[in-house]
């Protein structure tokens, strides 16, 4: 049971970085209409597929730590949208690896916050700072 | 005035397509905590930032056409989440370039709908459709 959307996405980071399938479908709405999109890939709806994601994504890494920053909010009184930089650092390593920007949308419902839309997508950092970059390229 | 999400979501692709900013901008919802996120790029945030950045944009397009394809809805009475697949056909070209993967959200407000965030990034389909790929990679 999350109480605010920051709960329930600490929860998110933490199921991320533990890959504990179980702890990380708690965090997601307990409905069909859920959406999860990884970097560079196909979206996955439904709580079938997302589990299934998540489960090939858990399988597939090492040890790995986990550093968000909040870059953007919508807040409603039953719906938290938060934008966010994910910095990984990936086993041994000291510095993390470039940033991915997500979007996050919670929506409270009987049983608290859950997560009802991760959007994650690479951000080209190249020689800049991520944040020093506001020119956008064309879709 | 849109009095659809779809409505909205065509005079988006429509303005786009047109490059034109101020039909671009009539879209977007009013108030400042509206978030543009342009394929690998940070995000822009506020009427004034989302602006500049499709300026940017138009001014460095050149002539193409959009075709857009929904993927996943999540539809509310004052708010509809539409994950699409957007196609590029740059000038004289005859087929698309690689998809680019959005989530728009579109909410109702007292002049209609409006979008407040657009999340646009590339699908990396390599020799496969982008369909047909499920197994995310880790972020």
């Amino acid at each position: 049971m999350f109480a605010t959307p920051e709960s329930a996405e600490s929860a998110f980071y933490m199921a991320f970085e533990a890959r504990n399938l179980d702890a990380m479908m708690a965090v997601w709405a307990s409905h069909e209409s859920i959406v999860c999109i990884h970097p560079l890939v196909a979206p996955l709806n439904g709580r079938v597929a997302v589990a299934a994601g998540w489960r090939s994504i858990f399988e597939a890494a090492g040890q790995f730590r986990t550093q968000v920053e909040l870059v953007h909010e919508i807040r409603d009184a039953d719906q938290v949208i938060r934008v966010v930089r994910e910095y990984l650092v990936i086993g041994q390593e000291t510095t993390p690896r470039p940033p991915i920007l997500a979007t996050n949308i919670y929506r409270k419902d009987a049983d608290g916050w859950h997560i009802v839309l991760h959007h994650a997508s690479p951000l080209q950092v190249g020689g800049s700072s991520p944040s020093d970059r506001t020119t956008p390229v064309l879709h």
